[in-house]
């Protein structure tokens, strides 16, 4: 049975998994989830994924939630096609790869979301963003972005010299932030070289054309 | 030569690896970082940690930061001694064990960790308390535990029946949190039972009464 992916465009962490199953050639089925119907919360995908929230997937019967969980199973399960995006050997290896993972939703995630989450959905909802907070968040997200740019300097991925898939997850933020007027390369090289790279890779620019859409 | 854990007893994610490393029966020897002389952003800690945060490791010559990433090496170099606490064979235990690890991260620690610099942080540094954003964080949180709760009713740990580094992960914060007169357990009896549970464990009595000291 084909892989079901439960998700929204709206929703970054969608496009990361979307990036994912491109890179890794699974084909998938996109159930749509309707945020302005608030679908995440219905019964049905409460049950499924009980804090209500996208993307989770389901796999012949196994269901699975949060976007770097879900990327880790595929490239696991699909480990010899595709890009390969994940260490399997040296523990060492893998540890550094776990570092970057954790990193990049501390270090990262965490102030780009809240900064997308004040910008994008307040507008979408006809709020007015914060611009104290929306100040603090860039200053902030900055900061971090400086010290992404110098561990750049010294390897060619954020986890070593090979692209993972914690490369591809900063994708789907950073290009929604840049075209908020927030763009995390702007003074930055090294990270400009890279996210450049990872932007024009096939699997993002199919995302970014076609939004998410059933491959299979 | 002995694992050296850069760290302080200030910060629940560096409490989180002593318990770790007690779990795993991993001597250490423990360098403190001194927060209020800002000495986790000396050139010699930036050098290993870039972002400036504690805690992290030096494990013969490895430098690894994150503390799940930490947990993570840990249990995995020290696979068969101490308490086992990570899945290594079934791919999709381990998945679970993935979405528990982002899940914890995302539903607990990003609502907790907020709340806990917000009352203990900045009455640390003489500052007031934001109450409106106390009162937010509040609850959010106990949504969110509410959900974890649930989780609990239908298995005994946070990511299956098996004890894992997950269910460690939440105790420094939740502990923290429950002396600064916020605790998650309250009208929660999975949660409670779980969480006692966890709290009656050598290895947080240890920390718990001693704080976290060399035990190399």
């Amino acid at each position: 049975m084909v892989l079901k992916l439960y998700a929204s465009n709206l929703s970054p962490p969608s496009r990361y998994v979307g990036v994912i199953l491109h890179e890794k050639k699974v084909p998938f089925e996109l159930v749509h989830i309707e945020f302005s119907k608030n679908e995440q919360k219905s019964p049905a995908n409460l049950a499924n994924q009980p804090f209500g929230q996208v993307p989770y997937i389901e796999d012949d019967g196994f269901v699975l939630y949060e976007s770097r969980a879900i990327a880790r199973y595929i490239a696991t399960k699909y480990a010899n096609q595709g890009t390969k995006l994940i260490p399997t050997e040296d523990m060492k290896q893998r540890a550094l790869f776990d570092q970057a993972t954790f990193s990049e939703s501390a270090n990262f995630n965490d102030y780009a979301f809240q900064l997308y989450a004040e910008v994008f959905i307040k507008k979408a909802y006809g709020q007015i963003p914060d611009q104290a907070k929306v100040d603090e968040l860039k200053t902030t997200l900055g900061s971090k972005m400086d010290v992404h740019e110098q561990i750049l300097t010294k390897q060619k991925y954020i986890a070593g010299n090979e692209l993972t898939l914690v490369d591809l997850a900063y994708v789907p933020l950073a290009t929604a932030l840049s075209d908020l007027g927030v763009d995390v390369r702007e003074g930055r090289p090294y990270v400009t070289k890279w996210l450049n790279e990872l932007i024009n890779r096939e699997s993002w620019q199919a995302i970014k054309s076609k939004g998410l859409v059933s491959t299979a």
